[in-house]
């Protein structure tokens, strides 16, 4: 796998900067808090600190990728300098003004990297897909064991804790995001941050997680009751989102924009007159970075296309009283929606 | 704690406008993915999102920071359209080129907020501090207790795993990074990924970690024996760098510089002919991030001052034998160093 091939073969440039974490982690599968990489026709180098030299050594060592020690940025510059780059690749979105000013004085001509490694990055490989079907089947498997264990009196905070140290057993690197773990009426709050509530009988819970297998995340959410509930509003709204769920995933194919594949949802959802408590998109792409390429939201352009990795989760959110969000992550292949997640969907009363 | 005046006084202009997550929590006190803090002489406006707007008018009721809502940052930008601001305050490293041009088109000057942010952020109130050291209190319990639980055969991970969860449930709202464990010679990566490799008799072990309570971050690493070990080349070593903590912790005084301060530690492992061994700086400031100003190093300017959180973790590292680093989080008070870890430093063989 030689993204930095993949992403520089469809930039008019001679050489190629990457500063980002994200980015980097992307092209080099090693994950720093400090590096770059730079890519021409003839060569990539990694730069990096002492402090990564070592490892970054280890893990890159059957690769094209040379590794590099630079202490600071403008020693990398300095490289470039050297090598009398004319026209350098940079993510734009990525670059802040300190940068600018220093790529100002090498006197060349910027070009920007950024949608060749949207591209480049929506598009899966097979390894990058069994990296992102490792990493949901963990979390599933983390999930099944922590619904065997969650009792009364419990707070968020320990269910968010438990989930993520159960994923991290299960063979996860690492959670992919925060985890969000939410009772009762904290549930209508779509990013909720786990708090000492305590976990009470007859009432619904939202968890929304994922971990990390080879640099690459799942995602997921499923709402729950914890006990029967007599509340029939809630029965009639989780309804509405699993059929909007359903049909998202029954009618995205490839070559619908982001636009279309959220209409959908959408629109099975006001069919209930609940799509006024839909108040985020329906999906975002899923890779190295939890949210990236492409958005499936109202103004999406972005055309889906098989192997793209994304997440569908439709939600109603009634605030101070519940909120309802069902996600997988799924993929496009053949032209249809095929997902990563096995557990059940349909509602579950603990 | 109005930090929002206290930047803005710091700054010579009509308004400030604030986007990154860090600097946004800082202000505000609440967390999010998305959101604007703009703030002038009148107000204080923190724009957010749907998904964020219900837990941010919580968050917020009390404070003079009014919420509203906005979906993009093109509304934001509109919103200081419509207030007329001539000098705009944004932190300029944390500007990228499409926002810089966005600004442009609001032809009005901008002001860099970075100095006034890194002054304010470095020197903590009372309430900042009491949460580092509640978040130092959590971190050295949670490893208090790991301690009794380690056992032969456990990975890498697992610890790191284990240890994050038992934070969480000693009260930490998160972990201030992803934990480093680090067995026998993996322990001379000083960024070491936890993988799964086994913990063995005799081996040293390397944990670096730390959590986050009141979305304050503590930092610390401990180096011990796990079990014991006739390696006399470790304990020199080890000694070499607890002399070099004490040395630093005992001599570092407030209106020193980083240089200076990060200069006492390296002599004092210069003596034992170890410095060129010591391959990072001496620490680097502590708050809502887990690195900010100042910096303990060898290029470093910032003059320490009362009050300021910062790392002292001198650190020695032998590539395929072993490495060690000893690290509290500490402040200064009345000009000298009050550390916030009460575990001990001295070699512990387990």
């Amino acid at each position: 796998m030689d993204n930095t091939k993949k992403v520089f073969r469809a930039i008019d440039a001679d050489g190629m900067l990457t500063g980002s974490p994200d980015l980097r982690a992307y092209l080099t599968g090693f994950a720093s808090s400090f590096g770059f990489v730079y890519t021409d026709a003839q060569e990539s180098i990694f730069f990096t600190d002492p402090r990564y030299a070592e490892a970054a050594k280890s893990a890159l060592k059957n690769q094209f990728i040379a590794v590099e020690i630079a202490k600071s940025e403008d020693a990398v510059l300095d490289y470039i300098r050297s090598k009398k780059v004319r026209r350098l690749a940079v993510p734009f979105s990525r670059v802040t003004l300190p940068q600018e000013e220093k790529l100002r004085k090498l006197h060349l001509k910027t070009v920007d990297s950024d949608p060749a490694f949207r591209a480049a990055m929506s598009v899966k490989s097979a390894e990058e897909l069994a990296c992102v079907r490792r990493a949901s089947e963990i979390a599933e498997q983390a999930y099944a064991s922590l619904l065997g264990e969650l009792k009364e009196g419990m707070t968020e905070n320990e269910v968010a804790a438990l989930l993520e140290y159960k994923m991290r057993l299960a063979g996860a690197q690492d959670r992919s995001f925060e985890t969000i773990a939410a009772f009762g009426r904290n549930s209508s709050v779509p990013h909720h941050a786990p708090g000492q509530d305590k976990l009470q009988r007859g009432t619904p819970v939202l968890l929304d997680f994922g971990c990390r297998f080879g640099g690459y995340c799942s995602d997921i959410t499923r709402t729950f009751l914890f006990g029967k509930s007599d509340d029939a509003d809630f029965a009639a709204a989780y309804e509405a989102v699993y059929d909007a769920h359903r049909a998202a995933a029954d009618a995205i194919t490839s070559g619908m924009t982001g636009q279309a594949a959220d209409a959908i949802a959408r629109e099975s959802l006001a069919s209930r007159g609940l799509d006024k408590f839909f108040t985020h998109s329906l999906g975002h792409g899923i890779g190295v970075n939890i949210h990236e390429a492409p958005t499936l939201g109202p103004n999406s352009k972005d055309v889906l296309q098989d192997n793209m990795v994304f997440s569908i989760e439709p939600g109603v959110y009634f605030e101070g009283k519940f909120g309802i969000r069902i996600e997988d992550s799924v993929t496009l292949s053949g032209g249809t929606v095929v997902s990563f997640m096995h557990s059940d969907k349909k509602l579950t009363v603990l």
